[in-house]
């Protein structure tokens, strides 16, 4: 069971939140490939069993760069069904876009017919930093890991 | 594994969605519960492994009736974690906020720490009826119910 | 040119919020009325070239209060046409739905045909605070009210 | 007062919308300069008071080439503010993401702070085709330009 975290930083905040996540992800003992999403192709989907996608919050949705690749994974559609999905972004202001960013990514997910699930405490739809990583935004970082891993193994295992 | 689907309907036609997602549930041999929204309470929620709630399209979202029960289930929030999640809608126009519609019902599934599947053929994020139940909109129905019932069973299983 | 402000609130918070827009709204000479939504009637909504919602993030979503009042507003559709809209939340947690508990309003008002403006500064799609109303949100409701007085002046004017 | 249409196509469906929305507002005695969104420098955006944007719906939001431009257009921001917006989009299927893919554009748009407005008849939240431009889209998009461009006279006059 392998995961895929491709995130866009240029700042760094966006890469930070990524590095906690695969950390994490790797203390329940699942293999994670952290990457830029410039690195990842799109034929490259369809070998991890878990895809989570990072982003700053650019104008109420996913850089274009990542869109880029959701874009391109149409030649794949229908290969990514039932895979587990999960988001997460950094932001400059709190009412800022930050969850409809999220949505952006979770909604290609979903048509890509993929399993996502919330969370009932923490930040509901994925993890959301305001600015650089603090505590707040680590610890919902941390535990959207443990639970991303949980289902993966649930429904992969 | 019991499903419950509540609805809310004016007209007929998300009743009439309703029922072809219960039958096609019950086919694969899942418990399902039918029941308008309105004889449903937040407690029941609890008594289910899988929740699907239909609405016609108001004003882009669900009719309050829905909401009225999603905002009721905070009693029990915590408790519907883990459960599987699908919305469906009926709504008079193409561009008319049914996506906006179903998409409100998942945020809060979201929020209660549920797990929801898109679907890469169809309507992505759960069945659109424009109207009356077509044939179009009927094997969305049905097809929505089957990889629901796939799904309940691979998670709850 | 009249402007209703319609709230719900459970906690004050909101209240809080709705009470520091109507009072920045009327230093822009507008005549503002502040009303609970359970006291507000959809056949009032005609009498206003100015609306602003206010609600806690339940779910993702407005509270059913506010709902009700826009599901019943259906009475009067197309008369609320080329009106100015606007929304504000108040919400437990960061990334908690508080920005699509503010679409869902906005969705609703567009579906009416009516205006809205976001914001270049601050919470782009309308004031959100976090918990009980501080400095920071404070500054967001006032400069809401600033620029939707100026809008309204600008179409209705 | 000029209007940008700016808009992506690949199989031509949102070309033909664009040229239809296009014609539309010619006939409104207003400026229209329609282009390719490649085409397109941020820079230019600042010289229009409307600005419109179309896209295939791509997974749920709008094609990468329209987030680069709303991308880059972070170094015009603040510039932007007061301007009309609107955005269509064409789509394969129903259910199929058109609603988020023009909620994307708008989303954007509010981000900078520009006006935008929806229409209690037809697609409220902006023109949608399935598949290739047929007479209920046509009238659609022919509606929608003749709103868009009362409301910049009324606005910008």
């Amino acid at each position: 069971m392998k995961v895929l975290i491709a995130y866009y930083s240029k700042t760094g905040n966006t890469k930070q939140m990524a590095e906690t996540i695969a950390e994490s992800i790797k203390k329940e003992n699942l293999e994670v490939i952290l990457k830029r999403v410039e690195e990842v192709k799109a034929e490259d989907l369809v070998n991890y069993q878990g895809l989570i996608f990072g982003t700053p919050t650019y104008y109420g949705t996913c850089a274009y760069q990542i869109k880029k690749l959701l874009d391109e994974s149409v030649a794949f559609h229908g290969k990514l069904d039932g895979k587990i999905g999960g988001a997460f972004t950094s932001s400059n202001n709190i009412g800022g876009g930050n969850e409809t960013a999220i949505s952006s990514i979770l909604e290609a997910m979903l048509i890509h017919g993929m399993i996502i699930q919330g969370d009932f405490q923490g930040d509901h739809y994925g993890p959301v930093a305001i600015g650089a990583l603090d505590k707040r935004a680590e610890a919902n970082c941390q535990r959207f890991a443990k639970r991303f891993a949980d289902l993966l193994k649930k429904i992969s295992g």
